[in-house]
């Protein structure tokens, strides 16, 4: 590092030294994430408040360097204070589970450091990302089509809504929606809130979001739907992975009549952030045309091959991250019939979940679930039995902060709640992670009764 | 795999397996993509055609899964005709390089697998940001303000124009840009083409680009630029990382005047993609202001903790990748001042370079280079002192395509080519790989000279 500048050598370039130290980084990450991670004896997250966490992390970027041995310690320390939503307690969102196939798929991506913007720099995932989305499409139900992976749900669903309105009104892109007559967006009151940030992001404005009455489960009710849009409205995406099972599928009944679909194998199928895909019925070349902006320093015309194959100019990103290999990698691995067995198997557990909740005093659902989340009450000893007091709502719904607090900070497993329409604060159990165990939800009952005994 | 349905463990869960699989995965990462893949005896691509390439990866999805010894092959293919953006004679694209310190903190952000938006599920994570964050901005000028890591410096550009409206006219959120009256982008021919883009997919549409006079080198002219803008445009975001450098930062003298600074350490630093801030001098809440949607069911307001640490209603995304790690443990590694010596070492190597080409026949330079990045022609023997024949320029136009195709089939290194205005294909060569020697860029010059020989 103290080298003069005169030197022909890079001043900071130490190989064998930075392959040990990544040696040592696999090491640590085996050990502290992948096994203690999702190791049901270890605690799911070892909570701290903000100010002694700093202290702890002593994040402040300094003017001089630190020894390598220092650098491992604060992996540990990282690793260490962060939650580990790989673990079979972590219920708290959509993305739990730890696949090592997918793992794999994310190291070699962040290893090799390229974007996916064209075949020059990315051949083999060009390839591999159109046979993927090929195959995601199939599982639509359509033969032939386009698509792109997204960073994220909520991004995928702004393509969608973007594509609709330079499908119908092309002029769009150049003009601006001042040239155009006032759109609107058809949704329900329950659709995703990405559908509101992409309308205010789009320049639509969240007025132009008319809302369409919806049944119990959110499904929009059709006669309710007074004028038929060209777009169909994004999936919720989550639920795309749904079509990998024989048993399940039927849930999606009608989806290959979509125009666009966003779908997320980062959540069900856990190949991990982000691995989110927009699916199109499109032939005609939409994404290139709506989205494009011919850089030529990128998209040369003049290059050696086939330049339809580079991606770049079907988003609004520039560079792009490899999104495809995870999914790829684990789906080589597990073939279609290993995914099919985890979404059954996620259904298997959630069957088995709220059966014992029906058997058990003091559980009760907020609906019959539908697909592998499961939202209900916790109703402890002392209001039980109390649902017509007056009060009664108003207690339900401090028990649910209160039993995330004492969990968090014990450690033990997380949870996520939520307040919906007039509902007081439910909790929201997602069935995801494919670790999962009859077991772990035997645990997750005894310890919501054991954390709120008292109230 | 193929237990029944009715056991109570999972049917796909076999972590010693999972283990092993991964550190051989790990093992081939260090071999082929690591060590060779930084080795400059090796190859810097091995190309192949795309119906090649494709019977060489049988990329097809099938029902059934695959033995790990089979995947493990798979992993050697994919690295093996990937590109290796790490290796020194990669001078393609801005994000040359690896950093181990940088991958070491890509790898525990993947195998941690969360998502930035909550500090219930980031605890870590939402004040690394925070203080990185602080950081960049203080080495902008700024005692305060806000900020945000994108998915990409395209989607910063594209939050700074809509902050930027949403900050003159709030309405825009609700009502929408018919509401409003014309709006107008000022910005250069010169500028990303991520302006474009974003102007298409905002609804403001690419007419409302108004472009203003630059200099040969792209910048504004402010006497051209009739109507002052309250926002700032974006600066190029790649060459932020000059204000680590006391002896190069004058380059980006007064970018403190500005509102809002997209700024990608994945470019100079080799961060590894993707790791692109928004650095905002505003300290109203306006990303807050301007893109949140108070989703009950992220951001409950009922928590046991400061929920103002939540970062989730800042952004248009919905989960978010975390970015921020990956600087961080490099920059606690390599400290201000191993950042700084990087930075100008690479200005050290481009005036090397510069000063080689103007003592070498049939190397001339598009202009004098300011930064990291030069342009050039290389002129072959054929070509040199024609300069004032009619087909001179044609001619010339395909000189880069046809030695591009040479140097990437034999895989002996990679440099990215364009048109610009009315100059013909000229090179664009990128100084970043921290890596870099001088003998690289001597190694340069004679390829170009073996590859050209003949024209």
């Amino acid at each position: 590092m103290q080298m003069a500048e005169s030197n022909c050598l890079s001043p900071d370039w130490d190989l064998p030294a930075g392959e040990a130290f990544l040696q040592n980084v696999f090491g640590i990450i085996m050990e502290e994430a992948v096994r203690k991670g999702t190791d049901t004896s270890e605690k799911v997250c070892e909570w701290k408040e903000p100010e002694e966490l700093k202290k702890l992390l002593d994040l402040e970027l300094r003017s001089h360097g630190e020894k390598q041995e220092q650098i491992l310690d604060r992996c540990r320390t990282i690793i260490q204070y962060s939650v580990k939503t790989c673990h079979p307690r972590f219920f708290n969102q959509l993305f739990s589970g730890l696949d090592p196939h997918a793992l794999a798929g994310r190291i070699i991506t962040e290893s090799l450091n390229t974007s996916q913007y064209t075949y020059e720099i990315a051949p083999v995932f060009v390839l591999m990302e159109e046979e993927v989305l090929k195959k995601l499409r199939a599982l639509v139900g359509w033969s032939s089509g386009d698509g792109v992976f997204c960073p994220g749900g909520s991004i995928s669903n702004m393509y969608a809504l973007n594509l609709a309105r330079y499908q119908r009104y092309p002029d769009c892109k150049q003009r601006g929606l001042r040239a155009l007559p006032p759109l609107a967006i058809f949704t329900t009151q329950e659709s995703h809130y990405s559908v509101q940030k992409g309308a205010a992001f789009l320049g639509m404005g969240t007025d132009s979001i008319r809302l369409v009455k919806a049944d119990d489960r959110g499904r929009m009710i059709p006669e309710d739907l007074e004028k038929q849009i060209n777009q169909a409205e994004a999936e919720a995406a989550w639920g795309g992975s749904v079509l990998l099972s024989q048993t399940h599928r039927h849930l999606l009944d009608g989806i290959e009549r979509a125009d666009s679909v966003s779908w997320n194998p980062h959540k069900l199928l856990a190949t991990g952030l982000q691995c989110s895909a927009l699916l199109l019925r499109d032939t005609s070349n939409l994404l290139k045309h709506c989205h494009g902006a011919q850089a030529t320093y990128l998209f040369q015309q003049d290059k050696f091959y086939d330049v339809s194959l580079d991606t770049g100019d079907k988003v609004v990103q520039c560079g792009r991250r490899v999104d495809c290999l995870k999914l790829w990698l684990m789906w080589k691995a597990l073939g279609g019939s290993g995914l099919e067995q985890r979404v059954d198997w996620a259904f298997t557990l959630t069957r088995y979940l709220v059966e014992k909740m029906k058997l058990q005093k003091g559980f009760e659902l907020v609906m019959e679930p539908e697909f592998v989340n499961v939202c209900f009450w916790y109703v402890p000893p002392s209001l039980r039995g109390q649902e017509d007091s007056a009060d009664y709502c108003m207690k339900l719904a401090k028990v649910a902060p209160l039993l995330k607090e004492r969990m968090v900070k014990k450690g033990s497993m997380m949870v996520g709640y939520q307040p919906h329409r007039s509902w007081p604060n439910f909790f929201r159990l997602i069935v995801a992670n494919p670790a999962l165990s009859m077991a772990d939800l035997d645990f997750f009952l005894d310890e919501l009764e054991l954390l709120g005994q008292d109230l």
